[in-house]
């Protein structure tokens, strides 16, 4: 069952000639729902504290697509919390429309990282006030 | 070895407060790198003939990100044809900057289908001569 | 004084590493607010009717900009309507932020057309009843 | 007469379910051929100097649609430099397609700034050696 979920429309400019939301604008809707799902937490995907950026920058991302969403479609992205590793949280997204069709799954890995210096991102261990956000523990 | 390889710039557009090549965008290079190696066969992600509408849309796509792509990175996307099965063909993409650096690694796949009416699309086989095409056959 | 408005955060896939909203989705933004309105309406920027394709494509678009929209703002898109012409209708759009700062002035100029086979669109009069509903008439 | 143009051909993504290049793409073309020309010149849209970030942020934006740029079409943008004034330059692009045709024609005004802080940004005066570039001074 998914603690948390997200609705967003599809809007014109989310589709493509072929008349539907074109397939890379389903990682964007994961995006949004990612970002609500941390805020929810009080977290982020990206921050700033003491000079130091923080963040999630994803690791891989994937898609598959079972039925078209069309223009106006409003969607419902649950997320899910499929694994808090020791550096990375993997999600997993479903897609339905306002008829109750699934529509897509997706699935992201996002790895916890400090910007150190402009250039250079450093995969971190989770600390264990995040990791206990991520894994729902109250 | 790679038959076909697109090259690409990092447009300031295709980044994030992040300072890299939005996640997101690494699908939309891959459909450029798709596209134009349909045409180079002398084929087309969409098209329409005797008023029917014929295409290959994604039924699934994924990304591996190692390193970050950078504003005016020119990066090479080089295609393979993974697998051509029945009613789907496989790709895989592999991303790397103009130092040679590999950045990711992408897969999608995409099904053979025509619209019927405005609403419904079908999969359908494969015909021979995109097939002989599509597996390199000369 | 506006008779519309939405609201619209600004995700992270909205951003630019300059760590603003792109200045271009300042215009998608103004199309999800003509949208709404347009649907609050009972009108659609795009819709099939009797096997006719009907919409408001645009002839213009502009924007202005004052301030920056940073991640994570939750702008307020004011939709105006400033002209019903004879076959098109001109809107402008006032974005502020959550602390009410004005942001950016956007302005977009959409001709009431039909899709004439499948390549050529053609201007048309608004008719009376779309008229009215755009110019606020109960 | 055009001192600089790009081409660049309307992608799948690009387009839109009118079938047509979704209209706030051609603002992400004209900072392709903003950024191109500046580049042209040994200029850039956004750098990093002594610590110091650089760069023209845009403060207004406008196009004008005259025709639809379809899937497939290889775009011609030209650019001019319409003012070099005190703090900002103007550019104006014309979009034409591969049979010729006149499809848009563009404006975009950016102002010379400096990020001072992590959250200000500050006009400043065009500084000689840049002017000159811009007005296409040997």
């Amino acid at each position: 069952m998914s603690a948390f979920s997200i609705t967003r429309r599809v809007e014109f400019g989310d589709t493509d000639m072929a008349g539907i939301m074109h397939f890379s604008n389903f990682f964007r809707f994961m995006e949004v729902a990612e970002s609500d799902f941390l805020r929810s937490l009080g977290l982020c995907v990206s921050w700033v504290e003491n000079g130091v950026k923080w963040g999630f920058p994803r690791v891989s991302a994937a898609c598959d697509y079972a039925k078209p969403a069309k223009f106006q479609d409003v969607l419902t992205v649950a997320v899910n919390v499929e694994k808090v590793g020791k550096k990375s949280v993997s999600y997993s997204f479903a897609f339905s429309n306002q008829h109750g069709e699934a529509l897509a799954t997706g699935r992201i890995t996002s790895v916890f990282c400090r910007a150190t210096g402009s250039e250079q991102i450093e995969a971190l261990e989770i600390p264990p006030h995040i990791r206990a956000k991520l894994e729902g523990q109250p």
